[in-house]
């Protein structure tokens, strides 16, 4: 997958992309990451990329000719590949999204002031829109890099063999339980018996229930689009049950 | 304000926290922020972070005795400040809780593998979790980059006295209508001719109107919570209206 980022900060992007998970899945040849700096198609004298907003009020508002361009230079003819504005207007990231991108060859990525773009930017050039989160930020790199490092996740090979995604939070819809390594007993807490009892479907078992009864007490509304047995159903009347005895105690 | 945050890696913090906004912050001593190394807690002789989960399955899980301590160790007889943990399974991150964060003195955010923390670690050190959206990043580095960002806009003067941060998207419930800035026509696409009428009234309706029509296009479920004038609900009804005919045609 290659992914063009179009910002006027490329280097806030260095570090992150070479950390950990980022590092492995270029060195594996799974990822080919390029940040463009959009300052370098403004063609003006004083290399302006904003100017203010017709109307008044305050904030610079990223100007159309100079993003239209650079966003033309980097996509070329490609006109298969999603151009996406990072801003807090868009339809909102989440997981199946996140699976849906790293389905793409390539991506290409616009960020910029988070709020200041000229609208026919948007008409122009923009194919798709995205918001991380119901909360603004000062540019949209930091949503870019959200998104790449969700996005990558989900290329096949990139976490190894064993699709660690796979078991992540949102991937069956549900939030995961809790998880327990050494030592055995801390602070007078230990761990739960069948953890160490050797029954893979027990432990099994005793994950989901726990990843039911963490999404239910955290977020009952995920819950709503899960595929759950009779027995979960129970299951969480149950622990609604439990819950609506202790409130009235 | 103070912000701590602990890590497996702090130099993801580096660049992200010079830039622009958050620079100024800093610099103008509104801001302190510290990214510890949760290795430096490790006392074992391999600085050993994390281990293998109990039960089996995938994944490396932060240990529970090094991050209690690394924790205990920067936030010492403050028991005042939150200790905020990144995880998928927190409360999901929007602009009023950006807002109630600001107002505290200090924050400590913990990041680490994002979905692998020994239970303990919630049960002993934290008080209360985040999630910044419904999708799994690989650290708790970036949603607490986003956080920082989030929250440090909020603090008065970050963003100069004119309160940049009241006209944000998410600020009033609605999101932001479209922007212009020059040139004024750009590939025979013009601006609404209402910004360069001098009249500031007209403007401030326009962009209250087109403000609420991107809202009900792209996020509906946010007009819930809006409060809006008798006139301004009839101009809903009338989007819908035009809406539901062109569907017809």
């Amino acid at each position: 997958m290659q992914i063009d980022v179009l910002t006027l900060f490329p280097n806030m992007f260095e570090t992150v992309m070479s950390e950990s998970m980022m590092w492995k899945a270029r060195d594996r040849k799974l990822l080919n990451f390029y940040a463009h700096d959009i300052r370098d198609y403004a063609n003006n004298k004083w290399r302006k990329v904003d100017d203010t907003p017709y109307g008044g009020g305050g904030g610079m508002i990223l100007k159309p000719d100079v993003v239209v361009r650079s966003i033309e230079a980097v996509k070329g003819d490609d006109n298969e590949t999603p151009v996406i504005l990072m801003s807090p207007q868009g339809r909102v990231f989440n997981h199946d999204i996140a699976v849906e991108l790293s389905g793409h060859e390539r991506l290409i990525l616009v960020c910029g002031h988070y709020e200041g773009f000229d609208e026919r930017i948007r008409q122009l050039a923009i194919t798709d829109e995205i918001s991380i989160g119901d909360y603004v930020l000062t540019g949209g790199e930091l949503a870019a890099m959200v998104v790449v490092d969700a996005v990558v996740r989900q290329i096949p090979g990139v976490l190894g063999a064993e699709g660690a995604q796979h078991r992540d939070s949102h991937a069956d819809g549900l939030l995961e339980g809790p998880h327990y390594t050494r030592p055995p007993e801390f602070r007078g807490l230990g761990i739960p018996d069948v953890l160490t009892s050797g029954h893979h479907g027990k432990v099994d078992e005793w994950r989901r229930r726990e990843a039911i009864k963490r999404t239910w007490q955290n977020r009952p509304d995920l819950l709503e689009t899960v595929d759950l047995t009779d027995a979960e159903k129970d299951y969480i009347a149950q622990l609604a049950q439990d819950k609506s005895h202790n409130d009235d105690d």
